[in-house]
Order: structure tokens, then C-alpha cells, then sequence
């Protein structure tokens, strides 16, 4: 008779083997691949960790450098695809768009084998911001842009294209870290629904599109779009800490604290928060990167919740001129290494992910007649 | 310190709680809240199971005819999914087409909010069989057909839009009982994939987006388009018999049969095989009827293995004309009251699904430098 164990959500059950990732184990409480994500997000570009964490250690400089030409050469959208893109709405959820964006892709660029994971990964990873730039400044701006750039990065690849003209070099560095302090995180909820489809042998779009999926989700992703529509609403410090008191005491939900799994810091908000002040300076904020300062002295004062990676990315986001309702996009920008470099795990070592239930429901019963009902 | 219970793939783990189905614990081995499958699929049509599942009781006369006049009137295409699915090749992977399609509805119908999610769900039930059917007729046969037919069920609409006339009585009929056998089966994978998604409150689109993508996978659905590829290479039975003894001794995989929970036999085996020899007889069939036969007495002969709901499924969708390559969509059709009465399920005693991982990977270790790697 099977038994639940840990209570609900599977919270602290094993449901497969990893060599991607520890959460709260070892040196600063993040590793990829046994890196730890300071020494990573320090030293390191993206494209260095999407390497590392695809293809299973970290690039030489060439092997770096033909990665990055390579990713380059496949940022060009498919006419049937912007075709797919016009026809969505500027009001639609942008996650729905990457959804339906990812999903067409599969149709025209299928996986036809196991064999092609890491091209048909690795074209994803060139193309997702070629498809939400596209359709943000088609039904924002109503341009068809060009969405095949000469950036020499992801990062700068997205914000050239979403902003028209070729991104600082302060900015472009931040995209570096941010992407890569997002890639991956063990069994997360986006990332296990990769898995639970990868284990039917399904094809890679349609493990990345559920991810998209459950990303999108307000208990997942999206947590540092709802602290941006927060602390943009503070026009002082002094302000934040009185309004932020006043949701305390009504016990409102206050997003952007706090982790599942780290239970006295997250080793990625130091890192992010660091880059938020520099930002600040290089824009001329005195405004919301000390609101944002505030909220977090105000939160450990209180109630000893620290800031998440998710609090000081809505700064610095917002300091790139990055509208909020991208913030969650670009996680899957970045988290798309760790979700396809999982489902390729699960590929090696297989067996169909089938839980049990508890039945909660009637009894054993026959079917009235439809009329006597 | 997590642990592994039970081997890979959490099979008997509890994963949550469901009302919905039992599977090989009452009557037959299959119920549907409470009500057994045999029952179920003798004496009702899909719409009302369907209705069983979603609203959680089985409709008085007047509430099925509401019913299902409103799923009639929710059959038409939106132009902009119409020409969507007009971009699709002939050559794409009909599940990619469902993904694509559900996914690219919720950019323009989303659910807005959770009280939505019975209309919206009885929206995707009204038109699932409509994206499917336009985009093969579209791509195949290049014609852009009416899916706003008046026939009086979901299968009865399938196949008219399929054959471009109202079906026979008796397919008509048959098409209930599949997709009353189809419709619910507790924590697979698909499923499963569904409340994971649900679990972090994302929108009913997504889930099911993802759903349909771990249902493509050959482990899960499309044992009955592999058992169609199998039989219809056999002119005869004692052909049958030969070619699978030489399966057999050769190890070769033989999908159809067995299944992971039932361990004797499947109750939807003894349905679907009865009403595929009335169609045997319909349509004067004299070698995939008595080809499928000899196969279920070899399988059982020599392995004590027993057709799963898949088998005879491939014979009786072959009776009725439908292309090999749309019987998994027709399975979607079926399975997204499971799906979405799921998710509904989940969302209202939720708790985000975010297991562990047992690490494999490599110790903690210092970034060497690019030039040193």
C-alpha cells in the first residue's frame, strides 16, 4: 500500500538522480556541476555556464568562442513562425506567447531524434529572444524588427532588440549574471514538469513548452514582476518601510522574501543586489534601489525573511528600461539550459515518472438511469 | 535526509490526493467517482461521463441536452487559429498540431481567472476535435472545412469533419465508448504533468499544453498507433501468429499489451474488443479482426501477457476510417476531462509540487580560469 510520506507537493522525496546542481549543500548554497554559482556569476559568461551546464564542463576559449558564433548564426525567426506571432495580442501573458512560440517551433523544427537534443536545444537558446522581441515591439510598437543582430551575447542580443539600438556595456555585463544566476536549480517545479515529460520519451519542445508552463506559474516565475508592481509604488525609503509595516500587519502576501529551500540566505541575492547599486549609480537612481535596500532591512528587522534572487532583479531590470511583464521571459531565456540539460538526463537513465494517489472520492456505486436521476 | 522508497519513476509514491478514478482497486479495475467503466461505457454517451468528471455528478436528462447544446455552440475556429494551423505542415507530428492549437488559444481566449475554468475547459473540449480536424484536412487534403457542423456528439463532429459526411449510427456509438474508456485514469503521466503545472497556479492552458506533450511520448499514448503499424502488416491470422512467435524470440518490443498497474487483465480490453467485431462486421472484415484476435491468444498463450485499452483500439479507429496518425489526438479529445478535472482538483488543496533530487554530480571544485581549462 503506498503511503504518503512528507505530506504534500513531494517535499522531500526523491524522485530521480541529478549531477546538474545543489541547493543548499555545498559552498555558497548553489553549485552547477560542483561550480559554485558565486565563483560562476563572477567570472563567467552565460554562454560559459549554458556550455557548461549542456554540454558537461566549462568551455576553452575557442571552444567558447565557436559557441557563441554558433548561437549567433541561429537567431533568425522562420516566416511562418512571425507569422504565429503577429497574430497574438498585445494583451495576451507574454509566457503564453514563449508557450505558443516554443510549441510552433517544434512543428517546424522538430526533434526527429534523440540524437539532435543539443542542436535543437542550442537553437531554442539563440531564438527565444528573437521570438518575444519580436512579437513584444510587433504588438507594442507595431515594427517588425530585425531580430538578427550582431550582438556578441544573449543578453545583448535581448536588449538591442527590445530596445532598437545596441545595450551598454554595464548592462550587457548584468544580463551575463543575471542569466546566469537563473539557469538552473535542481527539481523546481518547472524543471521536474520537464522531467515527468521527458520520461515519456515525449520530444524536447514539448518538455521545454510545459516548463514554459508551470514557469508561468504566480507560485514559481513571476515572482519579481509582482516586487516590481511593489516597491515602484514607494517614492521614498521612509515610504516603503511605513507601507510595508502596514502589509505586515495585515498579513498581506509580500513576494520576492524568503525560499523554499534556503532556509538564511539566497546566495544569489548578494550577487544581484551588488549589480542593482551599480546600475543605480550608472542611471542616477536615488529612488528605488534604497527602497529596495529599505524592504529587505525592514523584512529581516521584522520577520526574518532575506531577499530571494527574485527582490533586487526588479531594480535591476527596471534600471535596463526592461518593461515587467519580460521579467518572467527572460528567467526562461536562462532557465531553458537547465530544463532541456535535465530532460537529457532523464533520457539516459529512464523510467515513466507514475505516482499514486490517495482516493479521497465515493464509494463503489452503480449508475442510476438517466431518468432516474 | 531525503531517500528513495520505491525505485525510479515514484511508482506507488503518493503524489496527492484525487477523487476522480480508482485503478485496479473496484469492480472491473476502473471506475470513474465510483461508478464502474462498464457500466460507464454501456449505457452512456461521452458527453455525460464528461460531464461526471468535470462537474462531479452524473446529469439528469435536461442538464446532459444543455450540456450538450452548449458544446455545439462552441465548435468554431477563431480565424487567427485558423490561420495558425494553416502554417503547420502536412509532415508535422499531429500532437505538435493539439499542443500548438491549445497553446495558441490561451493567447486569445485565456483564463482570466480560476472561476473561469469550467468554461474555458468545456471551450477546449468543444474544440479540440476542430483544430484537429482542419489542420489535417487544411494540410492533407487542402480544403478548409466547416467545423461548425450540427451533429449531436464530440465523436459523431470528429468524424464528419474527418470524412466530410455525418458518420454511420453505429460509429457514432462506438465513438463514445472510446472516449468514455479514454476519458480519466488517475496519476499518469500526462496527468500527473497536468498537476505539477496546476501546482504553481498557472492557467488551465498551460497545464494542458503540457499535458498533451507528455501524452505524445511513446511510452504513454500512442500504443494504439504502434499496435495499427504492427497488425496491419499480417493478410491473415496464421501469419499473425508466425511474425509475432518470431517477435517474441527476438525480444522485439510488442506494444498493446500489459500495463503498468493492472496486473491480470484490463477492463477496457473486453469493451473496445466487442464493439470492434460488430464494426468487423459492419464494414465485412474478414483479416484485421480475426489478425487481432490471434494476437491477443499468442500474447496470452506465451507471455501471459493481456491487451491493454490500446489494442483492439487500432482495429476499431481502422474500421472507421481514421488515419493511424490521429488516433492520439483522438485519445487527447477524451482525456482532457482527466486532465482538466485535475487540475481543478489540485488547484483547490494546493501545494506547490517540488520534489528532490538524489545528486550524482561533481564535488565542489574552483573555476579555473578559461585559459587554464
Amino acid at each position: 500500500m503506498a503511503k504518503v510520506l512528507s505530506g504534500a507537493g513531494l517535499r522531500g522525496q526523491v524522485a530521480g538522480k541529478t549531477a546538474l546542481s545543489t541547493v543548499g549543500k555545498s559552498g555558497s548554497g548553489l553549485t552547477y556541476r560542483g561550480y559554485d554559482i558565486k565563483d560562476l556569476a563572477n567570472t563567467c559568461e552565460f554562454e560559459e555556464v549554458a556550455y557548461l551546464i549542456l554540454k558537461g564542463n566549462l568551455p576553452t576559449a575557442s571552444e567558447l568562442a565557436d559557441y557563441k558564433a554558433s548561437l549567433k548564426n541561429m537567431r533568425g525567426l522562420p516566416d511562418s513562425l512571425k507569422e504565429v506571432l503577429e497574430r497574438i495580442p498585445a494583451d495576451a501573458h507574454p509566457m503564453d506567447v514563449l508557450r505558443t512560440g516554443c510549441s510552433f517551433l517544434g512543428n517546424i523544427e522538430g526533434e526527429a531524434d534523440f540524437d539532435q537534443q543539443q542542436n535543437v536545444t542550442d537553437r531554442m537558446l539563440a531564438v527565444f529572444p528573437s521570438i518575444i522581441c519580436y512579437w513584444y515591439r510587433f504588438s507594442h510598437d507595431g515594427v517588425r524588427i530585425d531580430v538578427e543582430t550582431n550582438d556578441d551575447s544573449i543578453g545583448g542580443h535581448f536588449l538591442h532588440m527590445l530596445h532598437g539600438e545596441a545595450p551598454k556595456a554595464l548592462f550587457e555585463k548584468v544580463m551575463h549574471v543575471s542569466l546566469i544566476l537563473y539557469a538552473e536549480h535542481e527539481f523546481n517545479a518547472s524543471t521536474f514538469t520537464a522531467r515527468v515529460c521527458a520520461s515519456t520519451l515525449s520530444d524536447i519542445h514539448s518538455c521545454i513548452t510545459g516548463a514554459i508552463g508551470s514557469l508561468r506559474g504566480p507560485l514559481h516565475g513571476g515572482a519579481n514582476e509582482a516586487a516590481m508592481d511593489m516597491i515602484e509604488k514607494f517614492k521614498s525609503a521612509d515610504q516603503a518601510e511605513e507601507e510595508l509595516m502596514g502589509m505586515l500587519a495585515r498579513k498581506d502576501k509580500i513576494m520576492g522574501f524568503g525560499h523554499a529551500i534556503y532556509s538564511e540566505s539566497d546566495p544569489r541575492n548578494d550577487i544581484i543586489k551588488g549589480w542593482s547599486e551599480k546600475l543605480a549609480a550608472e542611471v542616477g537612481d536615488d529612488v528605488l534601489y534604497p527602497v529596495s535596500v529599505r524592504c529587505e532591512e525592514v523584512m529581516w528587522r521584522e520577520k526574518k525573511l532575506f531577499c530571494n534572487a527574485d527582490f533586487f532583479h526588479a531594480s535591476a531590470y527596471n534600471f535596463m528600461n526592461i518593461p515587467t511583464k519580460l521579467f518572467t521571459p527572460i528567467f526562461v531565456m536562462s532557465r531553458l539550459t537547465g530544463w532541456a540539460a535535465h530532460v537529457m538526463e532523464q533520457r539516459e537513465d529512464n523510467r515513466i515518472i507514475r505516482p499514486s494517489a490517495e482516493y479521497t472520492g465515493e464509494e463503489y456505486r452503480d449508475v442510476p438511469p438517466i431518468n432516474a436521476r
